[in-house]
């Protein structure tokens, strides 16, 4: 292994009813993920809990006990039910309060006489946290120990970790490569000689993602690492051992 | 409470890197979020986990101790990456081995010379299990305890839904109310009065989901439980504040 590789690990917590129901249809997950594995954050565990303070707080306590970051989305709205903000403070064992800074966000934010009391409860912050910047509609998130607490709406959830990862330690960025063998050419075909090149290269990591279309099957193979030698090495191997299969599919069809 | 009120809980695991690394988009969490619910089936938690053996069984025994079923997504093809069949028969402290039922299926599914012994290792399952059939692709999932172990492809994963899901215990389906108070009326706008409705039906729960699109923001307050009575009487009272509160904003306004 290389010494200079640096791993830094996350995890997301989603926290809403709405995506257990089935009524909202995730879309922060693929995104957080993505956007970790581009700045060099290895996204290692994903919870999904419902709005019940009890639920939040083990989750949150298992998880950042565990992981570099935290990311949790949902649940930091002006509503009865967006009581994420109370149960991290609990979580962290400090007091909650309406957060002078906060509250200058919010009244600059909206219009004179807008600022409700229920509004206002969105400038309720653990105590000891920084703020994360909402450019969308005001009401920041915020950061207390390594936990990062965003909305669950995904065009404000995205502009906070465009605040917010910048400022995060990140490790070495997983490089990623794909060989596709192409139709024809399903899972059970090469799924012995990969296995083999799996165990010959310890230092990456060698997945193969079959996907359905209307085509029919077809099987993209990924070889990950951090190590750019290993992974080159690796994916070198995987292609030749492709190009052998497909050959032998060729001859097997009288094509050669 | 309605003593006649069923409840079977569930949690879904999915498994797979690909799903970590932001590869792959999960599609299979909301569809079966949805078709639990449709059938009376409560989705509680979720985890998303990494193709690592002691991962899987973790967070396996976490999740079947605690719901009535847990369904597994991924990680049950022909390639070595595809572990979850041996991790299921750890964290259950069974063996496991080609199963002739299995084997019989993938014989019927392949062409003759087409069952290769990387994909023989579909027919792995562990000792004690019930198969799930996969019209799609031949190799089956299965059911053991209370967990059901499925594709990670979303059409197969779909199909095996369909199988297994008429076999299960299910409880009263959730019925849940939509009242949308339309353009202009905000989260803030109602979060107070809401609360007052929240506390004052127990026998329900009320969510608020914003959303922002072109138009703005818009609010959707969703009343979710068991009873019909209960879900009617409480939406009216959401039905009765939202018209208040937007004869307010049109009173301010001056339209009336």
């Amino acid at each position: 292994m290389n010494d200079a590789v640096k791993t830094v690990t996350a995890a997301v917590l989603v926290i809403g009813d709405e995506i257990l129901s089935g009524r909202t249809k995730d879309k922060n997950i693929g995104y957080i993920a993505e956007y970790l594995t581009g700045v060099g954050i290895d996204l290692s565990e994903v919870r999904i809990v419902p709005d019940v303070e009890g639920e939040i707080i083990a989750a949150l306590n298992a998880l950042r006990s565990r992981y570099d970051y935290v990311f949790t989305t949902g649940g930091i709205g002006p509503t009865h039910d967006d009581i994420t903000a109370d149960a991290v403070a609990k979580a962290f064992g400090v007091p909650i309060d309406h957060d002078p800074r906060a509250v200058a966000i919010l009244k600059a934010h909206y219009a004179d006489g807008q600022l409700t009391q229920s509004r206002l409860r969105m400038a309720r912050i653990p105590q000891g946290a920084d703020l994360v910047e909402n450019p969308v509609s005001g009401a920041p998130g915020f950061m207390i120990g390594n936990v990062i607490v965003m909305a669950g709406v995904p065009a404000i959830m995205q502009r906070m970790l465009d605040n917010i990862v910048p400022t995060l330690v990140s490790g070495t960025r997983m490089i990623s490569e794909t060989v596709s063998p192409g139709p024809g050419i399903g899972e059970g075909m090469i799924a012995t000689p990969l296995g083999v090149i799996a165990r010959e290269h310890p230092q990456v990591s060698i997945g193969s993602y079959p996907s359905f279309g209307p085509g029919g099957f077809e099987t993209h193979l990924i070889i990950r690492g951090k190590d750019p030698d290993a992974v080159a090495t690796a994916k070198l191997a995987v292609e030749l051992m492709v190009r052998h299969v497909q050959e032998d599919k060729q001859m097997k069809n009288g094509q050669i």
